[in-house]
């Protein structure tokens, strides 16, 4: 890695610290059960999920004025669930299963890595999710971040530069001293172009047996690790 | 208190949870002498504190765009260096004494008791400092905050509503499950003005031997405890 430190570290959630797949997954398979509504809850998680870049597009590009994640995720949820014809639910359910977004689990190696992080480094999320949901997510989980970075917070979505750089000017620091972590090639590339420093590892099954990118690092990012554990241990946080 | 549960838990910060005179007259006595500067320390931060409400207030009423509280702490203090004739002064030692700020030490009740109320409640500071300032205090002391409310995050200085109506918009509360916890009367008949909950306890040294203000609460307000630990007893989170 470079010699540099960063200040600051901000991580990517959705798939890089919890794995939102696996979690609705298995929460909507056993609500389905529990309530006797039969569906193939794994292809709903599947659609949903592909349902989130377009959504947050509509915002970037204007077509919908600023609409936090959670409000993005309902209207995609009340579609599919309709073009899934599943039928039975109530309002209430709708609610609930829409808010699994906020019960979402860690990856094994997420909290004690991140307990270690902290003790060098401020740590928070950026994520696209919006403030209560990232920070729910954080109090049942026990993600330990000093500050919870989300999208409603600078009403930009990434790879928008507003996000990298409201995190800059928030802790007031220079874009080199804050490094951004995360699963997705993409999103350290954004943030590499506007000066931030990068660390990269794979989640390999984030999007199930059959996930086709970002299962090696597509640039020199400044850490490349195998989880946020051995992360940790690269910036000698190792315990 | 009323039967009312809160779901939230913001604090004032400045006096509520650190002790700001204290820290700063420690921290500036000790600079003095280790530099070889004479000076009336104590009454440099009073007058530091004197001018917290005026140069908030020029930015509550527009006569100055939103600048965070690091920036009008650096003002008042350059203004104050001199009125005071200290010498000896280089650029970065006002930066660090600026930065005394970020560094101020919390009251022997504050970490224990936010620790408690944190296992039930959301917690966070609601406070006129910047996220840096609040995020670098809270690493620094120990602060176990779920989520940092600074005023930047809203571009309003309190008693305006944008901040208590903002962090009740962040986490997507209504107003009557958010509590505002000060040593402040003022700052909770804000709150309550506009339906959050509130809890006071008395910092009666806040201000110094002399302090003239905030020994009793002035109204019924939710809570009224001895100090943050005796807080969380009330609300059931003892230990």
């Amino acid at each position: 890695m470079s010699t540099r430190q960063p200040v600051a570290i901000v991580f990517d959630t959705f798939g890089t610290v919890v794995d939102w797949r696996g979690s609705l997954v298995a929460e909507l398979t056993n609500f389905g059960r529990e309530r006797g509504i039969d569906a193939d809850w794994t292809a709903l998680v599947d659609a949903w999920r592909a349902a989130y870049r377009p959504s947050m597009d509509r915002v970037r590009r204007g077509e919908l004025s600023w609409t936090k994640l959670d409000d993005l995720h309902r209207g995609s949820l009340d579609r599919l669930v309709h073009e899934f014809d599943i039928h039975g639910l109530t309002e209430e359910d709708l609610r609930h299963i829409n808010l699994g977004w906020h019960r979402l689990k860690p990856w094994p190696d997420a909290v004690v890595g991140l307990t270690r992080l902290k003790r060098r480094y401020v740590i928070g999320p950026l994520s696209n999710g919006n403030v209560s949901l990232l920070t729910n997510m954080a109090k049942r989980a026990g993600l330990p971040w000093d500050m919870v970075f989300g999208a409603d917070l600078f009403a930009h979505y990434k790879p928008d530069p507003e996000t990298y750089l409201g995190v800059c000017k928030l802790l007031d620091l220079e874009v080199g001293q804050v490094m951004m972590a995360a699963a997705h090639n993409s999103d350290l590339a954004a943030a590499r172009k506007l000066g931030l420093m990068t660390a990269f590892f794979p989640r390999p099954t984030e999007y199930g047996p059959r996930q086709t990118k970002d299962h090696a690092p597509e640039s020199d990012w400044d850490i490349v690790a195998t989880d946020i554990e051995d992360m940790a241990a690269q910036l000698g946080a190792s315990n």
